[in-house]
């Protein structure tokens, strides 16, 4: 079927009022939700917090709950069953709407299709579909988490113009413009939990916190720590800022190099209901992580200059042929100050 | 003084034609000239072949020399001296203009300020200045070259995003795209020579030539081969589609290393007339041109490819602490197909 145009921008107003939750629905999906009566938009609204009422029923609330002949546009599918909030799917039935517009259903297999067949069995017109690609993209750490129980991992790497991210002694201060790191603070607090490994708290000391008040976020510190060397609890790591995950072998499976498995690492991390993982790492978990498999996107912020080939790699992986060579997919290419800004995933 | 808009778009057009010349006036200025009487255009041309008449006499060729009460607009200063061609002042002076425009002075130590005092001399007002940032760019190499002696060096370099042109056991095709590879044609035919390194001869032989007929130019080849490795006359380098140089220790001098002194073999192209070269090389040759300071400007190639941490550098050039990071300004980024085209200079 085809969407009119008045149908899309209804639905394009409740992604961009879904994405206003981020940072604070925590392991939810971020949902919005727009509510019109003869074509006027008469209420919209989004799931603010963790724990709270959803999109739906925020929205439903504007009106009084009177949605009598009501078109209504939620971009993920309403649930139905009782979680921490009553079904959205009875409130919806109970306030009498029309139709309802879905964006795409909800992968998690205790509502899946469910909430769409319900509405039908109450006589309520429903549509599934409109901007789904959209709307998959704003959950795309929900949905992988859902489907795989591993958040979606995003590697975030700044280096020079030759690939290099420290020099040969360590140093990496500073590689990119003070545009680029204020650039990776936002990236911070889209994610729920930022990864990293020993070798870099232990060489940088790092604070790994969003240090921009208005963005309001502290995304969990978790630490990839197969030595057990994470030992002294004056690290700027355990600073009060936020919590802090240091996973060793008493947490996580051990592979037979003697590594934690990371997988396992991601597995551990995902069943804390993190969708969005943030990978700050040096060459060497970097590499490793690729190796398995396990980066779903890259943000590189390319500095114009030259580290020179006796500086740390982009990412420790070795390979002989040019068979080899791992393919990535250019999502967006932009300039921050004077450095490049890449967004890239494996293809 | 101001110029207005009429000036400055005849200049802009002169300038467009200028660089029709691109390719086939050798070791000459690339220059365009437009003859305007009464705000309308009454000729434009360029300087078309090396020997060949300049473009003030082209111009004033299509309206039989008779130029009273006409403004002129030329790239560059127009000469003074008899050269291969008679000089240019002479005939706008017996042309009898009003008025010329000129972009730039000729930094050819024989016409400096000369064209421009003889004009006057002759009562024609003489205007200096008019787009010149946009003229000195135009004939980069050639300006270069006047002061220097050397050509002004483009280095071309075709790499993966972690910054490596080849794997470590020399394999290198293809890193980036046909587009890219087609654009890197392009950039042959802007150049007057392409350099190279022994090594890159040995090991890939390539053809270093243009391979898309209808930009008809035939860059010279220039191999530095400090250790006389290249005597097999098979080698494609010495096809008959174009000529070749090789340079070692019978023709350039060598350094307390046993290595070429480059700058000397810079000054040896350019003593050939060479204002534009491009440099095509691997890791070594690369890495030595930076370090001594004779690359003026890089386009890179950035293909959406990791080739791991054995693979060969952008540039072999050992640097120790973030002091001695070289800086580079970014004056060009763009997509090309798949690829990332980065044009940058030296800081």
């Amino acid at each position: 079927m085809a969407f009119n145009q008045q149908d899309t921008e209804c639905m394009a107003l409740a992604l961009k009022l879904s994405k206003l939750g981020r940072g604070s629905v925590g392991a939810n999906p971020m949902v919005g939700c727009v509510i019109t009566r003869d074509d006027n938009i008469i209420a919209q609204d989004y799931h603010r917090h963790y724990g709270e009422s959803h999109a739906e029923v925020n929205a439903l609330d504007q009106i009084n709950h009177k949605a009598h002949n009501c078109n209504v546009y939620v971009t993920l599918e309403p649930c139905s069953h009782q979680g921490k909030t009553p079904p959205c799917v009875k409130a919806l039935i109970n306030a009498n709407v029309s139709k309802v517009f879905v964006a795409t259903l909800d992968s998690n297999p205790k509502v899946s299709g469910s909430g769409v067949r319900l509405l039908r069995e109450n006589g309520i017109e429903v549509e599934v579909g409109l901007l789904e690609n959209a709307a998959l993209e704003v959950n795309r750490g929900f949905f992988k988490r859902m489907k795989t129980g591993l958040p979606f991992v995003t590697s975030k790497i700044a280096m020079s113009l030759d690939g290099r991210i420290a020099m040969k002694n360590g140093q990496s201060k500073w590689i990119t413009s003070d545009a680029s790191r204020n650039d990776v603070q936002k990236l911070r607090s889209q994610n729920q939990a930022i990864l990293t490994g020993s070798g870099t708290v232990l060489n940088d000391n790092p604070m790994l916190t969003v240090r921009i008040q208005e963005l309001n976020s502290n995304p969990l510190r978790v630490v990839i720590d197969s030595n057990n060397q994470i030992t002294d609890k004056s690290l700027n790591i355990f600073s009060n800022d936020s919590e802090t995950l240091i996973l060793n072998e008493s947490n996580t499976k051990i592979l037979e190099n003697g590594k934690l498995n990371l997988e396992s690492a991601l597995e551990t991390i995902g069943s804390l209901g993190i969708n969005n993982i943030l990978l700050e790492a040096g060459s060497g978990l970097n590499g490793a992580m690729m190796d398995a498999g396990l980066i779903d996107e890259f943000v590189i912020y390319t500095a114009p200059i030259i580290l020179g080939s006796d500086a740390k790699p982009m990412m420790q992986i070795p390979l002989k042929e040019m068979s080899e060579k791992i393919s990535l997919k250019i999502i967006e290419l932009t300039q921050v100050a004077d450095d490049i800004k890449i967004r890239a995933v494996p293809l």
